[in-house]
């Protein structure tokens, strides 16, 4: 089993600075449960986990809840649109109410960047970063390495495009991270206007024609909320200069694989007919995020 | 145990063409589980059912929550309110991620018609209807018909009056086949804008006065938000014209009873004192609901 | 074992009438459950308790989740935003649909002040308030009472202040009975506006220097939202005239210790550095939340 010793190092706050080792770790325990006979074990017993999500998310919730339960913990759910947050309690004033209450690890998922940093210093159980702002997703990174791997059977030396709003990417930023350690090349393809600021220098960017020839084509969810102010003029323009269309999808590689965070904007960033397309691996991801978080969670109680 | 072989025939979409036999099953097995000397049975451990609400039902939700628990299996809840539905994902989006999850069965309520249909050809778990549109209700249907036979001892030779706005009533459907199936008379009294153009020929329509003389007087729920816009002229004139007022439960057949799928509309449908009356089956059929979906989950998943 | 006899003396709506004698009994009782070795025990294991929540409050149901889960019992939540009530269905319907279904207790919250007595009349299961409008709120009084005696050993002769909005505070109106009952001076301090007039005659009054001089200060959080119609001129004017200050915080008694029932409004009713003051136990009373109400829920359904 994967043990290290305070808190903060069993918290999972981000993929910048993990050594490449313990991101292997956790891979090979998400492969260990990944084919463990039964669904529900007593690994966590009497253990209470918290999906404390101050942003929706129906399926990042679902699936850490799934991977809680199976590991036998006690789960509580609360998400921002039903919490007393509305009546202006602060992130900080929530988590260490149900720390008080004797929770053993928490989820957080967050808008405010920088917001979680600061609670792992004043909070001293774990917590699990299931998003936070433009900043990290690394249980999402875990997962689409973890894909990546189970294809290639290795990720020292691939090639991984990533395409579309980087800028505002948290799912971007921790698979740069976490796959660099790992030995692979990442390039990025977005609109000038969607580029990174804050990784200006330290990334390249590419066409959407030299995105295609990657070994992994990794297609970001466009928020259109987010950009319907202007900074795109329409989905459609998107589609056609920076989707997986069906006509993209026949310059891939034999071997290459598709990949995607989820939930798709279908005919958006991908073509209908290209999320389920043979080179698709985007419910696999799916699949693999429960043995993924079910290591990172028994990490940070077990 | 039931069990048949496929995710098809595990599931349960409607009642329509569903044999006696197998309703009969049902039936008996709700009995059993009905009688079980404790509350909750290791049956389901170690299975994930998702109750998906894409339209929101408290009671519904809850009658279903506590089947599963009974029955010992893992429990996934969220309803569209709080789901990522709201982003524009599809309903087949998030059923195709739980089932990527691992989920073992899905309960799923929707609106639009047809939906359901869709997603049963393409997903390989059983799913079980917990109401779609206007089209069928058959746990609803099933519970009803077990109320019924818990007091008449059987169904051959009924007559069953439903009464208010069938065109949008999937209660109101899920009933007339099941209740054909197993030998009852069905008729319908409603106002001519709410008789169901789909079930035209194939339905009886009574006067209010015929109707209270039938073994079961069913009341629907009216939709009162559904027809602010003018197709009644208001919910006293509705209840004067086809309300279970306490005057005309005086009509009643002394052994005749009175049901209602709940949430009442007290005087509108149904009288604030009738809802309780000695004749009342109302909070019976809430009780039966339980064991019910604990026979139809056991169904699908055991 | 705590043991009473019928649903309502199982039952808990409220301190006022409660004995001496068994306000103590749930204290005990309490603190072995405070002590237990492990955190999950099979005490009410295939009991189903349900937290009925007609008025949001995360941190209070999660508390009371913790509880019941700590228990063994089975859970089943909801809460109004997402429920039917939305459709007019009355709390009545909705708890009494409950019972009909299995659940051996309930959790409830709700604003209207009244219905709470009236269901319980009505309800054969033992039902546990969690707030009601600004009459009791009765597991609160509990714990903090608990957290006292913790502190000073025994709640005989101790002086407590209470101050805010003492008109709209169930949680003051609970330690009210609560603590007269413990045989501690009860002493208010609060606004002209906010003085409770249903309590008048029966409760003392004192200036904010006064109330500094007692052994608990208790801090009521102040509803911002409600008083936005100008009751109060401003946030800021309540802190200067009500609000425990840094500076004041100089002026407590060694001994004495701060209360505050949370979520706090940091910079309003107490600064943001006394939150976690040394003498604040406000984090403690949470804390303590948890073996109370598994002290009250073991003592309704056990």
């Amino acid at each position: 089993m994967i043990r290290t010793q305070t808190a903060a190092e069993r918290s999972l706050l981000g993929l910048k600075g993990m050594s490449k080792q313990e991101i292997e770790a956790i891979l090979e325990r998400a492969s260990y449960w990944a084919n463990y006979p039964v669904k529900v074990t007593g690994q966590l017993a009497g253990k209470f986990v918290a999906n404390m999500f101050f942003e929706n998310s129906t399926r990042t919730r679902f699936s850490f809840e799934l991977a809680e339960k199976r590991l036998g913990a006690e789960v509580l759910n609360f998400s921002a649109a039903v919490s007393s947050v509305q009546k202006g309690e602060s992130i900080y004033d929530t988590v260490r109410t149900l720390e008080s209450m004797g929770i053993d690890a928490g989820i957080i998922r967050l808008k405010p960047v920088g917001v979680l940093q600061e609670l792992a210093q004043k909070i001293r159980i774990p917590l699990i970063n299931a998003g936070d702002g433009n900043n990290e997703h690394p249980t999402q990174a875990l997962l689409d390495i973890y894909t990546m791997r189970q294809h290639f059977g290795e990720i020292q030396g691939l090639t991984v495009s990533i395409i579309g709003d980087i800028q505002h990417s948290r799912v971007a930023r921790s698979n740069l991270w976490g796959l660099r350690t790992m030995g692979a090349e990442v390039q990025f393809c977005a609109p000038p206007q969607m580029m990174a600021q804050d990784l200006e220098g330290q990334i390249r960017y590419v066409s959407i024609e030299e995105a295609l020839r990657a070994d992994v084509v990794m297609l970001l969810r466009l928020q259109l909320e987010r950009h319907e102010t202007g900074m795109i003029k329409s989905a459609e323009e998107y589609r056609e200069q920076y989707g997986l269309t069906a006509e993209r999808a026949k310059l891939l590689k034999p071997h290459a694989i598709i990949m995607h965070p989820a939930p798709v904007n279908r005919n958006v960033e991908i073509d209908d007919e290209v999320v389920e397309h043979e080179q698709s691996r985007i419910f696999t991801q799916i699949a693999n995020g429960v043995p993924i978080r079910m290591a990172v969670i028994e990490r940070a109680v077990g």
